[in-house]
């Protein structure tokens, strides 16, 4: 088992490494590739985490858990179904989610499970699936809730869920993770709002990955966002939402709270 | 006036430069910052094109012009109505658009005029938009037609139009281009299938980077592909589409014939 890491040191520079208790050991390299240790060891206090990789996409599902499906009365799908999540959108955990500028509507929270892959892959089974997962994260996949079904005629996915700062990761990739036996557990301002098991996922990690790997290359660091199940709620300026996964650690963001044009904040 | 390309000589090696009638001038830095001629002129028939830029995602719209919406019996939208295509769906000018292994359903082309941005930029005014655009491309936005509706709950575009391939970006990008005057004009196998004029965009591509650029930060290289107008329509199997925009160039692409696991070619 280990976790990674990357961060911003006090000099301003970024680094990666594996978690030891409150420290992380400095490693240089390829998190993805050859990676060996440097033997610096930085304490948690010095260092600012950012997102633990930088995907080229985050592929986000919907519809993926049975009790979220039952609840909203649709049939699960018979393909993983996703929408894509620009890079830019990524932030790493105490990094702050920041409110789009044009939009004054309701922000939602979803909890969810991240499979990060380690190998370029394409078209691979569910039985080599495994083999390109590099390990497993935290995800907070925000949605500017209003935008969803603004127009009639086109669900804006991409839009509602594509903003910057609107896929928090992290803290850590958990390699050596048993999902099965794993819940998600989301808090907001410390209550909490979501509390489910992955063994009820539709698809699991390894069809996830071959099924996508099906539909386009996936890249060493992006990350398959596995879907929400019950529990999601809207996030208010200044909240905190913390989304925790036993064995991989608590992912935590507050949505910033909006600044006047005088600089003052607003609740 | 200048159009620029990227590259891959007969030596393996990758480039970029500017066209000037058969020949490119290599140039080395940075295409969207300080880039300078090496002095070596090379012919176009030594040297492959590959897509002009490498996208971190492309923006690609639907619904913008008005007689397809009128067509379609749909109201112009108050925003632009987009999905995210990924890194790995581009291709340039000659490369073959390749059919997923596991689809044997009707491929649509899209020709597109497509704006490729020059600089960061984020939340700018209509005023600044052009300031942030490097040129403009021609685009196929290639669509699995039957995976759009299989779901009857979720439209998947991202993943009708996200396969590896399926976003053709080129030959060139040209600058200084006045797309008020320019048409799109589509050939499938050099019949005449689309022809219609840019200046019937609904959102001009100034009004889509300012408005897009409020959603999410767009890159150097990123591209924005406009949306198509009437003429849609299928590509058979060994079928070549060629997207022509005059003053930009001509944007072909071939469907690659199927090959049986016995290596043999299928009509």
């Amino acid at each position: 088992m280990t976790s990674w890491i990357r961060f911003q040191s006090a000099d301003e520079k970024f680094g990666f490494g594996v978690l030891e208790d409150d420290c992380v050991i400095e490693y240089e390299g390829d998190m993805f590739g050859t990676a060996r240790s440097i033997g610096i060891e930085r304490h948690l206090d010095q260092i600012s985490l950012t997102s633990p990789c930088a995907p080229s996409k985050v592929v986000a599902l919907w519809n993926n858990f049975y009790a979220l499906a039952e609840k909203l009365g649709k049939a699960p799908p018979s393909h993983p179904l996703f929408l894509i999540k620009p890079p830019m959108s990524v932030i790493g955990h105490g990094q702050p989610i920041v409110r789009p500028a044009c939009y004054d509507g309701k922000i939602a929270y979803e909890g969810e499970l991240g499979i990060v892959i380690g190998k370029r892959c394409s078209n691979v089974t569910v039985q080599e699936a495994d083999a390109y997962i590099f390990g497993y994260t935290c995800v907070n996949d925000v949605t500017a809730a209003e935008l969803l079904n603004e127009d009639p005629n086109f669900a804006q996915w991409c839009r509602a869920k594509g903003f910057d700062t609107f896929s928090c990761i992290g803290p850590a990739i958990r390699s050596d993770f048993d999902w099965q036996s794993a819940r998600v557990v989301t808090r907001l301002d410390d209550v909490e709002r979501q509390n489910y098991p992955l063994s009820d996922m539709i698809f699991s990690p390894a069809q996830q990955v071959s099924l996508i790997s099906q539909d386009m290359t996936l890249m060493p660091g992006d990350v398959i966002a596995c879907g929400t199940s019950v529990g999601v709620g809207s996030i208010k300026d200044g909240a905190t939402v913390s989304v925790s996964i036993d064995g991989i650690g608590a992912l935590s963001n507050v949505l910033q709270l909006r600044r006047t044009p005088s600089g003052a904040a607003e609740g």
